[in-house]
């Protein structure tokens, strides 16, 4: 769901350049932290982690008042490296780092940022392939299903951790956007703000058979082994890369693929083979195998769950509203009108909850091209709306 | 792309009953016939197959001056059984029973209709399961890949076997809507009428990609063996599956799925497990259990190249009206509006294209939730358009 699209037109550690009136430039040179936990944490499955890692990165200095500290929750295959780079690989780019540094929408001059990776992932926080203490092993298929509140959870320990009472704003987009959303309801004094970006309250049941089809291709992919592949020194590399293929489609909208690659064919002319014609397949391939490198087929099954299982409303009837009643914070929520995946539409249903609720609202919808991935593009309207709400968030509050 | 959703609300052979005002009834019980071809046919990949064969059924009777034939092609996993029954299997009705028949829109009292397996399938006709002559083996991966236009040309063949001059309409859903236009442009002098119904006048990247997703299920799955699991006593039944799972989203619209399924659950409570939570799991995963059964995986494969392949405009620098100028027939577009597969825009465009050709055309755009399975579904307004569309089309016309 999320895709950090590499460098492009970002600025690199020690550049600066103009974009518009502002000057921009990276946080630079970043590391993550490890913050171990060893209270056990009660999933909603009903399963307990007795104990777990969180891997996170933070931007920007936390003020004397601690009310400076932005949460960035990270979507589907994304991490705690929102921005940045890394010493030893200056390519390491933050999936977010076109939003998140020194003079950019969330100016890491004023706000003190954290990225972490959520418990189940594959990125250096406590997941399935970490080494199960009860056993000895590998976690792999016995990890078990979280879900968008376990995460919430587990990131308000990390906020203990920091000295973080209350957030200014807790943002993401997509997966990210959910867990926004369910901090307000969970913990609605710890955060001022929720930025709600390309969201849904609740998956389609479209949403959910893609992610099933996805979920199939890996469990059925004979190198799973019920997910225990680590032992096995296998990987289910097929049905990860068919995951990712038929994932990505979803992100990206019709026109946007109509306008990048058309009908336009890989060698010019056509072949009649199965090698790729059209360059749409080639492209597709690509992402496939770049992803199935370096992401844990395990991981991206629990992700999709977590998307799924995702319905705030769900135990108030389908009330949203209801749902959202204990919300306290302020909200921007952003949609784009060629997001197909998690429509407008769906953003609006947010929107009209929180109203309803009474609560201070600001929505936009952001008239991009590129779909559901919009959410991690350079679009100067996109950033400036992100830019103004943060401009306008007050740091002198009684922390 | 084309399913047959079962007897439903079909008539069963010896049953009458009040649909409106109009009393329809099934063709009955039918039986396939061979026709065997001994005469090479060079492919558009380069490939030459010496000696091939055509399943086919006929319903109704050819007029003396043979004006009133009705060609109908087949979209992705459909046959050429149409119409009517089995002796041995009465539950196997065929693909468009609702439209084919005594007293239905292709009214089987006045029209001679015929529908065909195409080569390359899996429902007799010679394809990837067929003995090889020149090797004495399953064709398997060494069959060639075929188009649109090479399945027209053994259209034709048929049709001079059937003593059939010139039909009164070629007609088809999706990819068999294709073949009508095709049909128009290969032999303009054959066909008098054209029904191109869910049609695009190309596959969009989009639409390729689902294919390539499809593909890479099946030719990734290691029971796949480069296409020749028959001699290795396999079935690539993952990959079938998966494949399947994903055409069949495309094929109903966001609504419909929301409106059938939504996220009811299938045990009523959340279990947080891998086995099915939601119904459209549940639902998917039948459906692709189902295909895999019974469908040919090489066929598939090749279907979806078929699919890819056509773009009449492509030998013509991208203008469709000069690729349809050779076409002499009168045209009956239809599309859906809820078919975000080949969505009412694309149908716009060969409908813009004949205009410009000044060709007669008909035009609707019909209202319906079910996406671009909408075509195959009993729909009041669609079936009485082609059945009135039907009835204006003159049988004394010289043959």
């Amino acid at each position: 769901m999320q895709d950090s699209h590499g460098p492009g037109t970002q600025a690199l550690p020690g550049f600066l350049f103009m974009d518009g009136s502002t000057i921009t430039s990276s946080v630079g040179i970043v590391a993550p932290r490890v913050a171990k936990f060893s209270e056990p944490v009660a999933l909603r499955c009903g399963a307990v982690i007795d104990e777990y890692e969180l891997v996170y990165e933070t931007y920007g200095t936390l003020n004397a008042e601690g009310t400076n500290a932005v949460l960035v929750c990270h979507a589907l295959n994304a991490s705690h490296h929102v921005a940045g780079t890394y010493a030893d690989d200056p390519s390491a780019v933050g999936w977010w780092d076109n939003m998140i540094g020194p003079g950019k929408p969330v100016d890491t001059n004023r706000f003190f940022v954290v990225g972490v990776n959520n418990v189940g992932g594959c990125h250096g926080s406590t997941g399935p392939k970490s080494v199960n203490p009860g056993t000895g092993k590998p976690w792999g298929g016995q990890f078990p299903v979280v879900t968008v509140e376990d995460w919430v959870a587990t990131q308000a320990r990390l906020a203990d951790h920091l000295g973080i009472r209350q957030f200014a704003a807790v943002m993401g987009g997509s997966l990210g956007a959910m867990q926004a959303l369910a901090w307000t309801i969970q913990f609605p004094d710890r955060l001022r703000h929720a930025l709600v970006i390309a969201c849904t309250p609740n998956l389609s049941a479209q949403n959910i058979a893609f992610n099933e089809v996805a979920r199939q291709a890996i469990i059925t992919d004979p190198d799973f082994h019920g997910g225990d592949y680590y032992l096995h020194g296998a990987t289910p590399t097929r049905g990860l890369r068919v995951a990712r293929m038929v994932g990505h489609i979803t992100y990206l909208s019709d026109d946007v693929m109509a306008s990048k690659f058309g009908r336009q064919l890989k060698h010019g002319r056509l072949n009649y083979s199965f090698d790729t014609e059209f360059e749409i397949e080639s492209y597709l391939r690509h992402q496939g195998n770049k992803f199935a490198e370096y992401f844990d087929a395990n991981t991206y099954l629990r992700i999709t769950k977590v998307l799924d299982y995702f319905d705030p409303a769900f135990e108030h009837g389908g009330d949203l509203a209801r749902a959202l009643a204990p919300a306290r914070a302020s909200f921007l929520v952003i949609s784009f009108t060629t997001d197909w995946r998690f429509s407008p539409e769906r953003s609006r249903e947010i929107v009209k909850a929180l109203l309803h609720n009474r609560r201070n609202v600001t929505y936009a919808e952001i008239d991009a091209p590129h779909g559901h991935d919009a959410f991690l593009l350079d679009d100067a309207r996109y950033h400036r709306l992100v830019e103004a709400y943060f401009n306008r968030i007050a740091l002198d509050v009684g922390a």
